[in-house]
């Protein structure tokens, strides 16, 4: 004998199978929407349906995109200086570098980072994507701006490699400091790499 | 300018709507959800439209029962002792209750716990409905099944005071040390609950 209704069940199964979600926490967030007002079940529901046909990807960048743009809107807009390309890991790494409200060059998205325990091969990254768009766009400056891990490294030193016989710049994020931490709290990994990275003042 | 699509970002404002789910965790279900195949977002969005109507509270014990069910499958259990009510405070509690596989009785679920500060009164608990099915259910024990927390005690001393003048045995669950813990590790209120509540060895 189930003590719990089935239409929850269902639910606390389905929950359950976004990644990063517990059964517990899939109960909780179940017993929330059930206790809530129907139009949040309602509406997440709907948004979810429409999910997968409303979004593309972006052919030029691989960014993600309405199904009926042509290209990324960022790469469309011809303020946006087209031979300074930041290469990113994910979609929302663009999100992260646009905060900041001062990059003018447009993205390259991987689709993720070299980590051979998790089976990601430089092979199912899009760097054959990236080399044509660096001769087709005439880029001078390719800016590595991937996470500072090891699968991170890994993948700017190997797009390095790949770009390395063609005529751009390759540049990467500056490890150091960040910024308001206090140098004796800085890991020894960190303050080497401050250290190395060191800049006239 | 929107840096994500339309379709991504409304599923992100949707995801945020459950409690205890911010901005940043609604973006990660969100495009785990958008990387895996569509039929996971499909069958959850499914999940979700039906849940509402698929769920009803059973009138006499008030735990979440099937649309179609009359009462709660586990009260119509005639193996089930009707004149034992543990009185829990959610649906939830009913699970945890049933695990141990030794409870015969049936259950009652207040819909909360007494809690001021939230706004929660007595009157807000389904307390009438369960004097009434005192009487009408010939209930000879009331086994007070609410959490070892402020909001749990205060509830379970107002629920006792309401069902003082009636000829029925009033019990609740005993405090004292949990199964495996040290001694020594045992705080002082659950210690000195423990020493009060000793038994004959």
């Amino acid at each position: 004998m189930s003590v719990l209704p089935k239409g929850f069940t269902v639910l606390v199964d389905a929950l359950n199978k976004i990644s990063g979600v517990g059964p517990r926490t899939a109960e909780r967030y179940a017993y929330y929407l059930l206790r809530s007002d129907p139009s949040k079940a309602k509406n997440l529901a709907a948004t979810l349906e429409a999910l997968h046909e409303s979004i593309k990807i972006c052919p030029v960048t691989f960014a993600l995109i309405d199904r009926d743009e042509e290209v990324s809107e960022l790469y469309a807009d011809p303020s946006r200086q087209k031979h300074t390309v930041a290469v990113v890991a994910e979609p929302f790494d663009i999100i992260a570098m646009e905060k900041m409200g001062t990059y003018k060059g447009t993205y390259h998205v991987l689709g993720g980072l070299v980590s051979p325990i998790d089976g990601i091969e430089p092979e199912h990254l899009r760097i054959r994507e990236l080399i044509s768009r660096v001769g087709s766009d005439k880029v001078e400056e390719v800016i590595l701006a991937t996470n500072a891990s090891i699968e991170g490294e890994t993948t700017a030193v190997y797009v390095q490699s790949q770009l390395k016989d063609m005529d751009v710049k390759v540049t990467r994020l500056a490890r150091g400091l960040p910024i308001g931490v206090d140098l004796e709290y800085a890991d020894q990994i960190t303050l080497s790499r401050a250290l190395e990275g060191r800049q006239e003042f």
